[in-house]
């Protein structure tokens, strides 16, 4: 058993059907459970995204936004909720694939300031991985000292928590195979990149942000700007399309799969 | 508004079923969700028992005895996640009356040593209750220092939380009306007691547990014993029938209401 652990996302467009509010999916969240109990990969930390669960919610209530008026309060309550009951459900799935799945609700030991976590306390999630369990954690609606309340996106808390427990690589479980050097849908001759190093990432970064790659990566270059953080310190990352049966199987083994490895 | 929270405990053979495993009592919950509503008592913690979700499990993979097997490893999942389960109904009956539940699973935020709490970060719990949310804690299985794992009973909680956030009382919502100078079952001069001191509860429990009443008192004895550390320190404690209609509405407006009062 290697001693640093894994930490897996498994994206929000993955587990859910994000057209549609609150409708998980269910057959990717089976299949997803079957694929980490076959790996067996031990230490491991699972972050799940809100998908069609989180996003609709915080938004009529303008979570993000932070604390502004009295009915904002019940909304929290209700995207967090939205949350826990997403979890139960994965957590479910891994159970009954003999996966020792543990809910943590990252609100219940994460504060933010201005939306970035501030005041933590992952001692038990040290602990739980220290027992064999596999903890899953998920994007949230959380306090935040300056704003009330946040959302703090699972991609934040797989960077801080991989640099936190000096994880031995992240992998990012998401709905696209990986990265290319330009939108593949307006240049045919765009270039799959199963490699990258950390600093022609930021260059390309640059220059994708400023076409319209960012709609085809589904938001990716946002993920990519907290990863960084944790690539930054050594962690080397690989984006995977987790709605490709077998991949994240493989990616939990350290197989070669299709995916965009990142690395300082 | 009061600045000092009220600490709710709802015992788990209110809110359950004890005699069938994994069986909430759906009526119950629901009543109970619309006394917390009407009762409008804010800041207010509610902390409850696992009763049927959470004891059956624990026995059958000897959580509380700690690790020892790692066959057990799956089963301390499963009694938190039962445990989540109940904790998910009680807020969503919560959020149906429009009082915004927030879930907090003690696991994440506390480690006990041997049983007792011994680390935990309440800044969540305290920035939640600052925030005009109402944190739903429930007994759960956590994380031990020394052995692995460990059972949190509610009860241990309430008094722990009580005293770290200076609660102006605890109203240990439970199946029987409160305490009896002997057991009315066998004595039927047996006499109510609707007020009590520190001291002479201490004398009674003395006498009371050389007797029968431990079980006519559902174990109540094991759970004063909790809660006497809080009372100690000076909070006021208020055992009430929770299975009788109207009585949490009204112990948490503060109104007259048959049960035993404990002070310092």
């Amino acid at each position: 058993m290697r001693s640093k652990p894994i930490v897996l996302k498994l994206g929000g467009s993955v587990v859910t059907y994000k057209e549609k509010v609150l409708s998980p999916n269910y057959e990717a969240i089976k299949r997803l459970a079957e694929e980490v109990a076959r790996a067996e990969a031990q230490p491991l930390i699972i972050v799940h995204g809100g998908g069609s669960f989180g996003h609709p919610l915080a938004s009529v209530y303008r979570i993000a936004e932070g604390f502004s008026d009295n009915r904002q309060i019940l909304g929290f309550s209700k995207t967090h909720e939205a949350m826990v009951f997403l979890n139960n459900l994965i957590v479910k799935n891994l159970l009954d694939q003999d996966v020792p799945a543990f809910s943590m609700a990252p609100s219940s030991f994460i504060i933010t300031s201005k939306g970035r976590i501030q005041t933590y306390n992952y001692k038990p999630l040290i602990k739980a991985v220290d027992m064999h369990l596999v903890p899953v954690l998920h994007g949230d609606a959380v306090l935040d000292f300056d704003k009330g309340f946040a959302v703090l996106s699972g991609d934040q808390i797989v960077a801080h928590i991989a640099l936190k427990l000096k994880a031995e690589k992240i992998i990012m479980g998401i709905d696209v195979d990986g990265l290319y050097d330009s939108d593949p849908k307006l240049n045919p001759s765009a270039h799959f990149i199963p490699n990258i190093k950390l600093e022609q990432l930021e260059k390309l970064k640059n220059t994708l942000t400023r076409t319209s790659l960012i709609d085809v990566t589904h938001g990716m270059m946002g993920k990519i700007s907290e990863i960084i953080l944790a690539i930054r310190c050594g962690i080397p990352t690989l984006i995977v399309n987790a709605s490709k049966p077998g991949n994240i199987e493989m990616a939990l083994k350290g197989e070669e799969v299709v995916g965009t490895k990142i690395e300082r």
